[in-house]
């Protein structure tokens, strides 16, 4: 992955899908081109079994010739043109980011260590839980924490808090660091593809819960975790990133948790620092990830 | 993995799975030992959630004072002391391989070209097939080669057909090298733990017809193979070997066919080494690789 | 990687490099929207800290106003204007390779297999070889094979020989795998950056004779192959790719070897295509590749 | 690797090298049997290019009839008559450790945070550095923090003062967290195959300073970290545990570090905790890793 470019320059990132067409390419990059914007970064896709094109470019808006709030206006004509999907990010503003956690706070740990490194680019607004015991890491790090116990009965007035304080602070994407509360379709609908998660296993392999359990009883030789969108369908988001370690018959449980932890917080950084650079691209129920 | 020990000298290679107990090493080593059996390899696991014992221990012969044909009555009272499940295997004799392949021949290909390089210890009787196309390659290497064409009508009678060829060929180990038929529950139970299996996906995911497709479908971001041994149920016998390979979404259908494939000859060429270095133990549905 | 596009439609592949400049992209895709080329895939990368632009665009050729042979006349002012290096191969023409083995042939065996299987796009004009081993296996698959031996004395005349085979058969890539000669500074100088040679360790570590037997006596944990293009530096040219596996204390010498020979043609397969696909752009010592 | 038994009951661990004799196994495995221990876990190897013997037994010390401090007097005429070099844990003290970190401190966030969560069975005695950056994060972890600046000319009178805190807490291990510091031979041979070193770089490539940038300019497509003993050869102790992590052209010398930090620590820690089980046996300059 490209060393971020965004702490030195104003940088703009489009991300465009379009049924596949003659002459795409050539019409974006002149259209940048024409109102000064340089290319810094261009990655294109072409599926060919579905005839779709794909694009992420980030350019220079050092000399860029349009205002922030009239791109869209501008840019609609192009877009129209194409049938295309499409978003863009202006500038250089933070995102502005809320972590879920259930009990087990590694994943929360490493997020929390690496923005402090400047591996992320992006502000945490606060932490929500559903237990009080993740309150003394977000208080060393200095970052609020609110505690909403959830429970059947009162998941609807739960969320509807979460939801408010969300909007209040302006929040762009949750990171659910394994937090083990399903979240109501209705919460859901307001972050299409804004919501972060990290499962414990290899999808679509032991979905569900306890997967380090359902993997020990398997018998499998290796172990993984995904990274993927939350939607309506539990464990069915589209993925963004996976990897595995592997395991043998001498580890026992406690070893696949211990060593599942190592790879949940390398997989759950690189999916969250590829979607805060905007190359996540969601398709159907898959991505096109340009890394 | 040691090197194979087998050119050299005559080796006895004993598996003993059993409920844990105290002195179980300090006994064998000590029969071993008392009847001029030099120990070179001594692997030995306990599963403390399950109390259960496994080990694998082989031993030079060259000493040795039982004779083949009076080890078991030598051996069973220890054995029996001990409830003991075990299997020995006594001298350097070759295993005995007859290998099932449909029409992709890579996996059997590989097979080959290692046994050509001395990878592998064994002899293989014949090749059988559903198709025709794999008699070039097996002429090429100049192995017997039986066509069987399988229908719903005729399967029992042609499974009866190889059941008679692999009795009179002395087999040992049937070996499926992407062989796209279904045994029958009556032929599987001829040859316990005996048939390796390779199935083109990270098992428990993707069972079943069509891996790569189901794989491109859901957007994974890495594919798998799993070598196992065949049980009544469908891609669910006890896993011996797995390993994997990133792909993107730049790689068609196409492309997971085409790394898959070797995956998939790496991965069942090394369970096939275990099992024909008796490194595999087979308890319930899992297993134990002494490697 | 991207299947292969070449089977389908006449597809041109140009490779650029330039100090990187403000509308690079869009100036190169504009050419080739206004010649009638369609873009089916292109992919940039600037390296910041040297201000260098790199770019890999494939079109298709359907509508391609510019006839093959008038191509550098046109794209020639272009080129200029920003001080470009550049390739470019137009029509699917197949690349002619020669293939140059030693004693080891399980890499040729490996290419000689995924030709067959369609997995390259090349012709092999001939293999040749400093001994008569690989004799058979040339045989099996007919293609020519010729025996030059090498020793202090002859290698120049040897050379002679092949540099003439060479150009008479019109070879445009030739693979080292497994040849265990030094080729001339000027026969190498005659295929700059198509030599591809794989070299059995994870360079720059054991570069040099038996990298096995150095890496069993230093008693590292995993071993490696590199495939690189070859230069006058032994060991030291340009690097495609690479990949490793672990090893143990278990590993005997032998057993590296074995393993290795797995790793040593996954890893000249890999390169090999991405060559082939001209995917590959050499900058100064290292290399862009374009997967 | 297995679940530590230590947690629930006294064990015991017995390192034992020795030239390959008949009856080791028997011998040993008696002796302990003989004494009331009830073996829990058992490997052994033999080097057979080399005739050598390695073997790690741990045992249930509940019914152990030895003396702690007998048990040297009772063993010696075993170990004497097989000219066996051995080491041995009675019982469950957890070792000492002392943790030498310069300014990059993400080992030892790393190191801190999984004693935290019971990864490690050892106590940290206290941290060392040449600069007092760490001392937030000692402070954070209530560990004491001692600062020794570091430089020609002071060298020996501080390493004095840092032998005399490392005998004073009776420490048993140190860690080198990213030290960026030399140590004497003198202090060297205080701590033999008790100093653990992690080197970022997949040693042998890319010893001594700046492996990154040594690795970013030689154009490699992986990258490693190497944790090994320190000896008073730099970078050329026994190699414990190794690992890599696949780059590409698009990574910056920052995206470099960044990636190798993960590597750094991952197989830091995995080190450790083979070392703290008593899992490493040295054998000149490489490890046998009984995991």
């Amino acid at each position: 992955m490209e060393a971020s470019v965004f702490h030195e320059k104003l940088t703009a990132v489009l991300l465009w899908s379009c049924p596949d067409r003659k002459g795409l390419v050539s019409h974006i990059a002149r259209f940048l081109f024409e109102h000064g914007g340089n290319i810094v970064d261009l990655d294109e896709h072409v599926n060919r079994q579905e005839s779709m094109f794909f694009l992420r470019v980030a350019w220079d808006m050092s000399d860029f010739t349009i205002a922030p709030d009239k791109f869209g206006e501008k840019f609609l004509p192009l877009a129209t043109e194409y049938r295309a999907h499409w978003s863009i990010r202006l500038g250089n503003e933070n995102r502005r980011l809320a972590i879920f956690v259930s009990q087990h706070d590694h994943c929360l740990q490493d997020i929390l260590w690496r923005r402090e490194l400047g591996e992320f680019r992006a502000e945490i607004s606060f932490i929500v839980s559903n237990h009080p015991d993740a309150g003394v890491l977000a208080e060393r790090y200095h970052i609020p924490f609110h505690v909403f116990p959830i429970s059947e009965e009162n998941r609807e007035q739960q969320e509807a808090k979460e939801l408010k304080l969300l909007g209040e602070a302006n929040v762009d994407t949750i990171i659910l660091a394994r937090y083990m509360q399903i979240l109501s379709p209705n919460f859901v609908s307001r972050f299409p593809h804004r919501i972060v998660n990290i499962h414990h296993s290899f999808l679509p392999a032991f979905a569900g819960g306890n997967p380090y359990k359902q993997a020990y009883d398997r018998g499998v030789k290796i172990i993984g975790a995904t990274s993927h969108y939350v939607t309506d369908l539990l464990d069915e988001g589209p993925i963004i990133e996976q990897d595995i370690i592997r395991i043998s018959h001498k580890d026992s449980l406690d070893d696949l948790i211990r060593k599942g932890r190592d790879l949940e917080r390398l997989v759950l950084a690189r999916a969250l620092r590829l979607h805060l650079d905007d190359r996540v691209l969601v398709h159907g129920r898959k991505t096109v990830v340009f890394d």
